[in-house]
């Protein structure tokens, strides 16, 4: 989590996770690791990345080989239990997009 | 900055800037929001996230109505410098990614 993801060449897929969160962890922090974890063991999993702002805005993307891969993991019987519990407690706002990467540059120094 | 970008119905585009810092502030700060405001001021602007983990990692996603708006900006002169500083001295690593968003969900509590 802690790097940018090491994404092979486009194209491929992104979701990108944006949220506000209610206030208090709730449950939230742990449950939040697991689906990472979680996430990571897919099939056409490809990467991830997560950053949560000091004001609270917190931004994840997810990187996938295909349409199908996504529509599993959304189907994902733990992920789908965090899911509901994010909308009933955890998000105050949050936007999900699916997008299509066509084009990528890494610069490391 | 402080919540999802209130983006229209796809399809539109993605620029996903992923970034690990240098150490130091070193004019970062300033030229970030600064860049930020210029973007916002851009033909073809829709709206940008951010956030900064405290582990050091950044995600910034700037949304835009078509690759031609995407590409104007790249090439504008403020950011030009702005990109060639980022490379010179204020990151270590970044990827940058550009996806066509294909669909789109929005909660809100």
């Amino acid at each position: 989590m802690s790097q940018p993801a090491r994404t092979p060449d486009p194209p491929y897929y992104a979701v990108i996770f944006t949220s506000l969160r209610t206030e208090g962890d709730d449950g939230y922090g742990e449950m939040s690791e697991k689906m990472i974890a979680l996430a990571a063991q897919q099939p056409g999993f490809l990467g991830v990345e997560s950053a949560r702002d000091a004001d609270g805005l917190g931004i994840t993307v997810s990187y996938w080989e295909s349409e199908e891969a996504i529509a599993n993991w959304r189907k994902h019987a733990e992920h789908r239990v965090a899911q509901s519990t994010g909308i009933e407690k955890w998000y105050a706002e949050f936007f999900t997009r699916v997008a299509k990467v066509e084009r990528a540059r890494r610069f490391t120094r």
